[in-house]
């Protein structure tokens, strides 16, 4: 379990994925607070966890309230909506780690690698915020139905990018809390390969009829 | 071992990556040609390499040559090469397939992700190529240093990416005749995910002191 414990808010946890490390997280001990614009939704979201969960451990809230009671936040939303989502956090955020799960999927070809200019949505996510927050790209590669089955061996790494050295480790802490292995996959604009590698997932679950293809990095230790 | 036998040219055969592969090809009983710019260079690297092999099973020869009489050319030059080189043998590739293993890392910074504006150097290659070439994609993450220790089971998928179905299969072969499990990654644009793996994979092999991370898809049959 955790060697350190945190309150974190995830925007989007009413989502599948945002939901499923929510759930993971709360039952590694940490504090976790679902964000969502409407905080009645946030809280049935909450509420729902709570109930698989079988402890009280999830509050729900807005999303403004979410992010300044945490120590980090966690962004899981549709790639549409990551950039105004986030900028409208900016004040709550500042100071803060952020965790940036977004995949620039452009539908309907979601099976065909398709990045922004900048080869890195979550790059332009952090020079959109400015350096006062600490952005991390991680999750993205993650195939979010298996999340709330707790008891599920996920077989899929976690590649966690961010300039900040310190940030990174938290936040590989935090996919070995979730029961995945976190690894150091350097700057953030590393994150190009998490990012476009989610559409040669789904390329491959559809090519050869699989549920869910994941990523294991050969080679480590242990 | 093989289904099918092919003639095969490595452009760039001289180094370590092509000659590896050259090497584990002509054990498969693919004809291998090695081809330079320098005929002399070409037919050195053969004569080494069919020592290694304990048989006279590969060639060497001027690239153009080598390209003539091949049914499959593989480019495994730097990249700074890699545009100038294809060109020169367009009119010999016209009709075939070409697999381009180049990754564009940009020295000093080898361990960060900075790809071309196109987000795929062989998707630039296809381009400049034209229709009448098939361009592949594939090889990329594999390290070269173990290739050529035939016995040696390397622990990397080869992520294989083109627009021609028949041409993605042709290499699928092919790295299962290298020893290694080559996976139907989709069209060209996907090979974004393995030209910026690379700079990862050494990142990694950098932070945690290995020699070789690798990538291997998770949930597939077999």
């Amino acid at each position: 379990m955790s060697e350190k414990h945190y309150t974190l808010a995830v925007i989007g946890g009413t989502g599948a994925e945002g939901g499923g490390l929510a759930l993971r997280w709360a039952h590694a001990g940490h504090k976790v607070i679902i964000g969502s614009r409407q905080p009645e939704k946030a809280e049935e979201a909450a509420r729902q966890l709570n109930a698989l969960l079988g402890q009280d451990a999830i509050a729900g809230m807005e999303s403004q309230a979410a992010v300044q009671a945490a120590d980090i936040a966690v962004l899981a939303v549709p790639y549409a909506a990551q950039r105004a989502t986030a900028l409208g956090l900016a004040e709550a955020l500042a100071g803060k780690i952020l965790v940036d799960v977004t995949v620039p999927l452009a539908p309907p070809k979601v099976s065909q690698v398709q990045l922004p200019a900048s080869a890195s949505c979550v790059v332009d996510l952090q020079q959109a915020l400015g350096e006062g927050v600490r952005v991390v790209s991680a999750f993205q590669n993650v195939s979010a139905h298996k999340l709330k089955d707790l008891g599920y061996k996920i077989a899929c790494d976690v590649l966690v990018c961010a300039n900040d050295k310190e940030a990174r480790q938290s936040v590989i802490q935090l996919a070995g809390d979730a029961g995945l292995r976190g690894i150091d996959a350097g700057l953030l604009a590393n994150s190009t390969v998490a990012e476009s590698l989610t559409s040669v997932l789904i390329w491959i679950n559809r090519t050869y009829k699989i549920p869910d293809a994941g990523i294991v990095i050969t080679g480590l230790p242990g």
